[in-house]
């Protein structure tokens, strides 16, 4: 029943030491502490609200015990999915208890198991370990401090969102200032104001620019210096002239469901399409673009841009096409298709250094499914050369784009 | 060859009764008479004319010894569809024949076998059990009396199509004013006799309101009352009203090849959202909406939506994507992706009971293979478990979603 | 790990000789001559450029071998892609060396090698004999002669493109005139040029028209006469009067990566509908239309209008969708629900002789695939029964459809 070459395969890609090119670890406080760092996270808050739980349970005031008992309740409803299969990885591997216990009943026992093997002093390094982690990429809002923490562990990348599409907003217009001693006000005082972020990210290891866009978002070298379009090509330009790659998560529509959980409000329209981005890929050459679209009916597009573009380059399995039956035809095509180099395998965008393992894990598995079908049995490929294949999307990648 | 695990998954799929929660069942003409009734399916008229039928044999005063001989005669040349495999199973499950005697030369074999077969006074019965079948969801006219059948068997669904689209249309008004005794020119007016409807099909158990609706429709709350839009939403509040839940089928343009067979016209347009729904989904948070999509590019944005909106449900694999190359992949996805209790498995949209054993026994059969290859291989469930989530996807969920 | 079903079938498929309905073959310079132009097919250059190559080594005056060195330099960042093994398959079977030989350090040679081979007298008689091929279509310019070659062997095809998108051109228009004798200023003027065009080239045994079409471009029988809607209009009804087979390969952006290589610019919008064609296709019932989408998100759309429209008829795996991934999936979906009398399998594309075999290669691997699960194991069939199916798409029906 097990497939051989696909576990072989699968155990020699978890001896690649990892680094996770996106997530948005809390540096100042990476691990759980307790079962509701890690039952809060948004995917189970909202599966467990869409089968049916009430938000509640989700108030701040409740304490994390009775939450976690509340999504417990409700986890059998969703015991069929990925997300859940990643908890139970997590239950596992870090709690060394098995599928069968995660259960309402079990709650307190679970919730308790978590809260000892957390609070141990190393905590932080046994997760690394575990996971074969060697340095994660964090998400930093532009006025963050990026101090007190080792900026070669976890990489610093200046996340756009804010600046892009609020600066209107008197309150992003102050931490702007406050962040750079600029006043904003035009499109001089805007670059200006831009220069000192990269330099102050650049000073403290920073090593790409980041930024999610809605569906209907399409830049334009001629837009006005301060509507969202505008400041968004200053930021390229500012990549180009700081060599960092930008990082576009493309198509995310947010707030879509308006009662939702937190973090639980957002969706997308399939309708969207790269050639929006046309005139950005031709006027930055210099820039390398790593792109993540949310709906796999973009991933031919990216991975024929990828094919023809010199500087884009297709960027893990991001969100809503996150599970391993997108995955595994996306990653199909973009074998098939797109040079090797050209590839950053999988990020884990983690809340919790936890996760890292169970979605790596998951990602793993698909990989060395295509590797055996489409390398090593329809090709003749050698196992090591598969492995290799998958190093170099899980690493070498990694390290060359981003220069680490 | 044989996967075994597959063969057993699906046996055991096969016995659990099934309710099949969409049909155009005639309930007082539930079953075949003659081959006719089967061969006049327009998946075969439709296939035979593309595959270079003319429309003669289709004619009423064609008989229909003649128009089953004509399709016979083309029938080769499409032998290779899913479609024709639903018929091979009819002919070997029912009429005790093998696949080898379909054909033109054969045909008047095939007919009075089938005739005689047909004739028997319980072949309602037979097809009922031989089907494993305990219940099928109709889909009525506003103005269907529901009368002289068992509604607990043939449940009644409201089917709106004719009110929202078609209200403009004077034969429509003079039809629904003989239904409810109200004449429409208004807001008020228009709700009193959708509120008479609902009584009228409540009173007749009926179990869910239904509606498909073409690529370019977008629900709103604050259209013109006798607008498509606006009808549509009086409908919605009817729903929540009456607690009931509403069958959307997204996606269809009528009418597109002009000269197709009857009910052979229709197609659709893949460039459609489900975001156009984003605020139905909103505003009326206590209505359970099973989503039908018509292109399998939607079906991701379904298995989304399901997944952080309460009130939405994935609902069959409809029409054009009703064959095991859409169902395998889109069913992958809905079960790594919604929770489990949030899936109807499966409709027949039958027009004759003989349809609902073939399409069915498709449907298991991917069904098994991805159990098989999703759960039981990759996630090491049992073989229990996996029937488990078959039974809650085929059957647990038509019961507690349409509360029957 | 071989599976003796898939090899079996893929032997038998490839006994069937090829009739190749679609390639840029130069009749009177098919084959080549080193490996320049081998490695210098658009897909080598634009991986080698999109992996990092400068367009330095592209220029005319750098001499091929220098141009082929430069390519293998590269060739190592793309040796994972389904093209480079088109390329291993080609060293493999013309050139009789193995795939560990392809590095810049063999260059010389390499290029050596296929120096001597291409320079036999009997080479190209040579590649048709190793390519179980028969006969090939051309793409001709609508001033091409037609002259100095076997047209039974190198079949004719008239492509419209630049008479549609480019007669506002002066150039184009001398050219136009030059060809048919008629100054084309109005539509029947147009007309009787194009009656001219039609004649010359059905004088040469043309057996098709064809043309590519941006993802805007939408048909309209009551355009302006020198719009490029109108003069489409006008050649599908030449086509109607001569009963020639319009291939439509719908789908291409130009030009977008405007510093691309020499055809290397080209992408696509995925937001594009058959839908567009229903007027066109409603219009032209006596037309037969080969569809080609360039993008795998358009394949369920083709498959539909297939299955509904007599005159709509598949047409193999193009370009940015001809790798394993898009055929496997769009040829299982095909096979289940278009009649089999209405799928053109494959066809090569090919600049030159020598990537026939490879691309048809495959194409077969994949066939043998989707007709092992989806035929003979999935509904019974035996072997024999689909290799016919398989000879049905690969010859039959390019015999019947362009009449050969």
């Amino acid at each position: 029943m097990a497939d051989q070459l696909v576990l072989d395969l699968t155990q020699a890609l978890e001896d690649i030491p990892l680094i996770d090119p996106h997530s948005h670890i809390d540096p100042l406080n990476p691990v759980s502490r307790s079962l509701d760092d890690i039952l809060g996270y948004h995917y189970y808050t909202e599966l467990a609200h869409s089968a049916g739980m009430s938000q509640a349970p989700l108030a701040k005031d409740v304490p994390g015990r009775e939450r976690v008992r509340a999504i417990l309740q409700h986890i059998e409803r969703f015991d069929n999915t990925l997300q859940y299969s990643w908890f139970a990885e997590i239950v596992k591997s870090f709690l060394g208890m098995t599928e069968d216990q995660i259960s309402a009943d079990n709650s307190d026992r679970l919730y308790d198991r978590a809260e000892k093997i957390f609070a141990q002093s190393d905590w932080e390094e046994q997760v690394f370990k575990k996971s074969n982690l060697e340095a994660i990429f964090l998400t930093n809002e532009f006025d963050d401090p990026l101090e007190d923490f080792d900026t070669s562990r976890y990489v610093p990348c200046l996340r756009t969102d804010a600046l892009v599409f609020r600066l209107q907003e008197r309150e992003i217009q102050i931490r702007l200032a406050r962040a750079t001693g600029v006043e904003v006000h035009d499109g001089p005082s805007l670059k200006r104001a831009i220069r000192k972020l990269f330099e102050q990210f650049l000073s403290k290891n920073a090593k790409a620019c980041a930024i999610s866009l809605p569906p209907n978002f399409s830049p334009k070298a001629d837009a006005e210096a301060l509507s969202p379009a505008g400041i968004f090509w200053v930021i390229a330009e500012h990549c180009r002239e700081y060599k960092l790659p930008f990082d576009l998560m493309i198509g995310v529509n947010r707030q879509v469901y308006r009662n939702g959980v937190y973090q639980g409000q957002d969706l997308f329209d399939q309708r969207v399409s790269l050639l929006q981005y046309a005139e950005l890929f031709n006027a930055f050459p210099q820039v390398t673009f790593p792109i993540s679209v949310l709906c796999s009916n973009s991933n031919q597009e990216l991975v024929s841009h990828a094919w023809i573009f010199p500087n884009v380059v297709t960027n893990g399995h991001w969100w809503y096409s996150n599970i391993p039956a997108y995955i595994h035809s996306d990653l199909k095509s973009r074998l098939q298709a797109v040079p090797k180099t050209k590839q950053i395998a999988y990020y884990s965008d983690a809340y919790k250094l936890e996760f890292v393992l169970p979605k790596f894990g998951m990602y793993r598995r698909v990989l060395a499914n295509v590797l055996a079908e489409d390398f090593v049995r329809s090709r003749g490929w050698s196992e090591n050369q598969a492995v290799e294949l998958g190093k170099r999307l899980l690493r070498d990648n990694v390290r060359e784009i981003f220069k680490i």
